[in-house]
């Protein structure tokens, strides 16, 4: 008996233009540290409150975008069983091997979904040298900078067939959904996924282009953080797509902007404490916008027509 | 694959001397909904935002204290599993069937752990009528009252042998501890235990008499609300055992106080995200006042010494 | 010596088209206690918070809008001193014999500025039977609802010639301007007119057609009540303007939406303590959009076109 | 017509014992800039917030405590009637020149009052390179840090003959008392009293020693930032002497802890927004504990022993 087996989006790989201008919004601006390069000049960093080695690699490259989410499963055996599993699925599976292109990190398996991002599952990674105390913990030892992003939340997914990456995250991955949208004929349109009490680990839109992601989310403490977070958006003329305001979906508080690469960045605070148990929630396909911007009740055409 | 099969406390059953007086601080003060009477007398409520039958019943009593406390389980075969499994512990399982006296509620499997407190499980309840919106869902539909408590959220208790209790709800309940506290021999002072990414469900202090609870928690939405709930408290003239203040451990910020009838209630908001992988946090038992009261940092006896 | 002569805006009646409709907005929404109803049929009502008898009065009438505001000042003396410089100023003044149409209020001198806007001033008022406790005073006695205003707070008025509004209300209320935002030509675009440490208790904004109101704002505790405020927008599905966001001018945390009637309401927060000897912040016109709305940074057509 | 000639607490002299480490509070904690030092080796200061060249000035000494207290005037007419009243009062002034002691002030006036503080007045004070932007301005350029301190607020000053204290400051300084407490016999045991709309720019409590200072209070945004800054006051071992808690008098939310040398400092949000027409807050001395600790309701004897 044990939590789920798959516990959490612990890696992000995302694509930058200009790797100094955008590290400085990732660490002066949203609070990241700086955890290490590789040698083909990626960068690792992590919120201050997290454990384990670094959550985000930043990689330059021609257009902006989503390379690849890893998830941290519980133990050696599971990695193992979600392969097979992801075998039988349906999927290709690869090997990376430990050490090889995140330091830090185990050996991990990739493959790629229907929707067409790549997605990686591991069960080792180091410790940060960096994270959370232990022994008699101070709530922080250095003081959360800038934005104060908690950790790394969430993503939102745009591709194709999402109701089958919805079964394949359910039946190989054990995570299962809070809330779903669906279009008049019953086909989904939006799927809200977790692995946990969290009201979403990641989410898929139904997109006819694969491999697009729309945003990014990092965690805040609460609604004072994301008025914060507002203010250093204005002060650095972030471009804003949304917000502050709520999410009906998952309760949450938010902004939605980019980063100076065009990634969409959330910050998000709150949102339910979500059981597998309680009833899913329905959203119909004319009230998504209800759902997504509470306080607006509107289409915001950007966020249908802007991923990368 | 699933999340945790033990999914959390879902009812708690105290005494109290004053039903009227008492009722008022639960329904207008707390901000619980008065679900139902039972035919003997006793009171279920439950916070507005619950999507179960009921969470609180309140039996009046010549002394305050805990009755027992109900554990929601995902299945009936976890449920039958569960029962072997303590029985196998060393525990003498019995049987309450449904219906019989926590109306809503299916059948449920009793017992007494070596703190002397009673459990239970459960898979099945009723929803309640008046749970949380599901189809296109607003917020909230009727407005939060008094100190707009969430949901019921954990419990602290006191009684012999925690390390014997520890064990027990790792094994047969598939929790863990996110935080310990040992004195300088290495025996367990306290531990806190969970199913779920909440820092805690419960937790246990060692204590000489058995069966005692120190304060039943309920979640707020945030520090504001801790501060809005001190508010209610001081109008009211609650008597106040601490806070507003902040724990080290788990890192909620809090408030302590007493309800009429002389049961400690806590408002709680805030707290890290819990993970099974995540360090084990450790305190020392010099440290403990620290890691209770991270502000104050100083003994306060009335939180040794006073229990129901 | 004393504080500015000229207290504050103490009194705003508007014009409403549904009053049952309306009202159920302005008491159970917005959180304001009704006082008295008067013998035609208008309503007077007042905050949790504020000690005078009324504050708002709405009127029944085929189009929503501005009667008129009421300032208090200091003393009679002032009351006749200031009722001289307006004429001298060029307004004529007339005077409005006290508890003729506003219960509780003593005489008034009223006259209409250049703005197409009628203002009064009073000293006397009755204190509210349901104001704040004075004798070894709760912060509050019955809880406060809704969006939970605490006090009128300030208004914006659009009209012509608004140099010489400010001038006014410089030489003869003795009021002072925080801030500007002039033309390219120099010409006042907007000004913020406060009598006090409050950075606005009104502002003008140049426009063609006299005798328009914007918006009236009320004030809310903080940044966490103009979220609570915009839940409460939202799931009663008020019309919104803009918000939840920050104005650079004045700093205020803040939301603008429509009441039944299709009065503007600003609900608002923080803002910086004016002092008259600190400098002038001066905002050029093409730089407005940022200085109203610091998140968005951009025109916001419906607040330049909607006016009641 | 102006608001009342005496603006606010310009600026404070304190006496510290360790000028690095208390520095180091003042700086990197409370988060106070340096603006110069003396060639006397004194240390200037000011809030990111503040406007005028300095408002907090450091003196390494044998004792913690207060030198003096400086007020803004609204100019040089009301600087020379203010010198005339307080002679006539019967204390005697000195005359400080511009520049002689304090970088950037004009010419000051001082004076000793009955319970042994020294005042003094001015109304020129150059204004100070790094302050608040005021052309199309932003809501700050250099991030605040640690505990975010806005301004410099108020101080509570303990002394004998606080009857005659507050005479002085209502006939000769303009101000007010919003609130005040009362022994039995209905002398006065506190008063505050404000020359604005804030609550209070100081208070008094009747002490048999003169010339002591109870604590200096710094404003912080709102509730999240005192909850902010007791974690700061707990992550750097500050010793606290209480809160987080609310006043019900002023209706401030606020902690009190002592910096390195000993100085009790506030850090205080909220509180009404008084007007001096408002009725007078009277305190029976029984209550006050409950109107000073709104939550704690009982006497805290540190509060009344601690002075520097």
């Amino acid at each position: 008996m044990a939590l789920n087996k798959l516990l959490r989006p612990g890696l992000i790989q995302l694509r930058v233009l200009d790797l100094d201008k955008t590290l400085n919004f990732y660490k002066n601006i949203l609070g990241l540290d700086e955890v290490c390069r590789t040698s083909d000049g990626r960068v690792c960093l992590k919120t201050y409150d997290e454990f384990d080695h670094h959550s985000v690699t930043l990689r330059l490259a021609d257009t902006a975008g989503f390379d690849y989410a890893a998830f941290k499963v519980d133990s050696p055996e599971t990695l193992e069983e979600m392969k097979e599993k992801t075998i039988k699925f349906g999927y290709a599976v690869d090997e990376v091997p430990a050490n090889s292109n995140q330091p830090g990190f185990g050996k991990r398996y990739g493959f790629t979904i229907c929707t067409g991002h790549r997605f990686e599952i591991y069960c080792d990674v180091e410790l940060a040298e960096k994270g959370p105390q232990i022994k008699n913990p101070d709530i922080w030892t250095t003081p959360p900078r800038g934005m104060r992003a908690i950790r790394l939340d969430h993503f939102l997914l745009y591709g194709p067939n999402i109701e089958e990456a919805e079964r394949f995250c359910k039946e190989v991955f054990g995570m299962y959904s809070p809330e779903v949208c669906n279009l008049p004929d019953g086909k989904r349109l939006a799927t809200w996924l977790t692995s946990s009490n969290k009201p979403h680990d990641f989410a898929f839109v139904e997109y006819d282009k694969p491999g697009k992601i729309h945003h990014i989310g990092f965690y805040l403490e609460n609604w004072t953080d994301v008025g914060n977070a507002a203010d250093w958006m204005a002060i650095h003329r972030l471009k804003r797509d949304i917000g502050p305001t709520r999410h009906a979906i998952t309760r949450g508080q938010t902004i939605y902007f980019w980063e100076p690469s065009g990634n969409r960045i959330e910050v998000y605070s709150g949102g339910y404490t979500a059981y597998p148990d309680n009833p899913l929630r329905i959203w119909d396909s004319d009230m998504l916008w209800r759902g997504l911007f509470y306080y607006e009740g509107e289409m915001l055409p950007s966020f249908l027509e802007i991923v990368t």
